[in-house]
């Protein structure tokens, strides 16, 4: 493995009622004035808003608000947001919603700290640097992006079409909340995407250069198999609590570096990814439901045995009699059949997009190099898998 | 799974060369007067000792020394360190060894600023509480016990012949490095118990009664597959590099505390095994090894299909056409297997135990109470898994 020093210092909070009793005073430990960062209004309707200001407001607390975050969030709306946090003297940011909220919120935090423009810490993360960020608590809505206990996020700007992740030692939530009850009302096709997007994270770890690092490749394979366990049920009965907190814990360990340390994670489906939603606005894991498989055929040969083990681990593919090619062919298609299980998009035109756009799509991919450290992706193999999944 | 809160903030260091250029900066974070904390001398012999002072040296830091702490650390050792910490006004104990030598310096952390006897810490945890600590830094040489990634340790009163665990919210050491070089040397029966108490860490964790909690398994399968697949190459290539890697942070990853959130762990092979330490000074990890498998007999019926699960996914045991109950009693089997192949000692008659002191153990064992969660034991139970262990 890689040599590494790893140190995640969130408090992660799971289970039913836990807001309620501990949501307050998480919050008190850094001050009474709190920007609340939320949505399209969905956590309005499930009862959740209301009961997270009345707790806040009975412990004394001063709320401010920055609602309508989108779902590929936005530089404007992280500048609002900033805006707010400066003029108010906000001491915590408390995120209540999916990855695009928490992701916002990360933005703000360390933008409200620094002293250029927020734009400069993606656009630019080797020179720029946050130089701190204001305290972030999170209530978690939706089980993806594993926000919940990481330092990244990823911001779009849309007036240059660009999608772009940033983060900072800084922009660890302090607290987060996960109740599986506070998914029930998320939409079946959220749902899809967020169990691709974990999916997605696996992926891009378990398909890693480094080598000796068994341990690390059987607990990403442990991820995935309770997604693979459990995805079905959570998108096909939402109230299913079982399900969505298997769903939701394996969003969180996904992503929170655990299953990861030592590892030189590929990416390159990310990258890809964030081109098509800052083109077209798609959700994110949709759009890597639909390229995966096609980046993993086009670079399956690379080391086959891992994508064998991918098969065999996680979807209990019989090796026997079966040569190493054709387990790594079983294990891709597998894959694809775990999405379409789920009903994720499997092909670029089911989000209406046509040939046209690829090349220069292919081309804004690579624009800071090559992508990819699995194999390395310039702008015609970009542009193959692109076409592929057409 | 059980509602929780999880937070684990040690800053950990894997990988070589990490000690030469961290250990002093992470050092100075905390202060200039340190403890050092060490076992017998095997550190000295083996350069680590002279490269761990002269690092801190060169960086104007002031050492004081606490050696010679026992493989089951003693409480009167514990003292010793705490007067030399009040003494000396320490800032940071450092301690630099196996599980022994890093319980032995929480005990010290936690003593130093509690008002009252540090055995009330141990002794009566419901009313005594730790009320902080020293800071603690690690550099470990040992994998077994994960002490460097949690808060708890264990420690032995010679006196009244009790080993008990402890620990507090403040023992997390605030960092650890893990080099894998540094286990190079160790004896090869020493590799050996830390490789059992590794397992046995796990199965404390896998035989839960907690319901759904699919990924924790998934999590415990990962580490124990990993050790099943490097322990004996860790133990016959005691320079083998990968593979002493694999050992060392699967026995982090086995308990600090990631892949059992949420979970109800048994613990009734810990509590045995330290009545079995307390008497007759054996290793710790080699007690459990011998345990383990007569407590998995003893207790099977309980659920028969968590056993088959072992079996299948660490042990790779083919399920087509065995019943559950053969599938249980072969996971146990394999288990067995496993602990002979590594050389672990698999009858209490290894360590020279005969019946005479079994049933005033058992009871010893069971004095706060019934032990274990898979199945709670009494006395008599006690007593038939240690006789059918003789």
């Amino acid at each position: 493995m890689n040599a590494f020093r790893f140190q995640n210092p969130t408090a992660l909070y799971y289970g039913k009622g836990l807001i309620e009793e501990h949501l307050a005073s998480e919050t008190l430990k850094f001050g009474r004035k709190v920007l609340l960062v939320y949505g399209g209004g969905s956590i309005k309707r499930s009862g959740l808003y209301g009961k997270v200001l009345g707790l806040l407001v009975a412990a004394g607390v001063e709320t401010f608000e920055l609602s309508g975050v989108e779902p590929n969030p936005r530089l404007t709306t992280v500048r609002r947001g900033i805006e707010i946090c400066r003029r108010e003297g906000v001491e915590l940011i408390l995120a209540v919603g999916g990855g695009s909220v928490l992701d916002c919120a990360k933005a703000i935090a360390m933008g409200t700290v620094y002293r250029g423009d927020v734009w400069d810490l993606y656009e630019r993360p080797g020179e720029a640097r946050a130089t701190g960020a204001l305290p972030l608590g999170t209530v978690l809505t939706l089980a993806a992006t594993g926000s919940e206990m990481n330092s990244g996020g990823v911001i779009t700007n849309w007036e240059t079409k660009e999608k772009l992740g940033g983060g900072s030692p800084y922009t660890y939530p302090k607290f987060s909340f996960c109740d599986p009850e506070n998914t029930f009302t998320v939409p079946r096709d959220q749902t899809v995407a967020g169990i691709c997007d974990i999916m997605a994270h696996c992926f891009e770890q378990y398909f890693t250069p480094t080598p000796d690092v068994p341990l690390q490749l059987h607990l990403m394979e442990a991820v995935m198999k309770t997604v693979v366990e459990h995805g079905r049920a959570a998108v096909d009965h939402p109230d299913d609590y079982a399900a969505r907190e298997a769903i939701m814990y394996a969003g969180t360990m996904a992503l929170n570096g655990m299953i990861g340390m030592g590892v030189t994670g590929d990416w390159a489906n990310h990258t890809m990814e964030h081109e098509l939603s800052a083109e077209y606005d798609i959700p994110h894991g949709g759009g890597l439901a639909i390229l995966f498989p096609h980046w993993m055929d086009y670079v399956k040969d690379v080391d086959p045995h891992r994508f064998a083990s991918l098969g065999a681990q996680v979807f209990g593919v019989d090796p026997a009699g079966k040569d190493v090619g054709r387990l790594a062919a079983e294990a891709i298609a597998r894959v694809r059949e775990f999405f379409a299980s789920i009903g994720a998009p499997q092909r670029l035109r089911d989000y209406d997009i046509g040939p046209a756009d690829l090349p220069r799509l292919a081309g804004q991919a690579v624009r800071f190099g090559d992508i990819g450290q699995f194999r390395k992706l310039g702008a015609s193999d970009v542009l193959a898998i692109l076409r592929s999944a057409l």
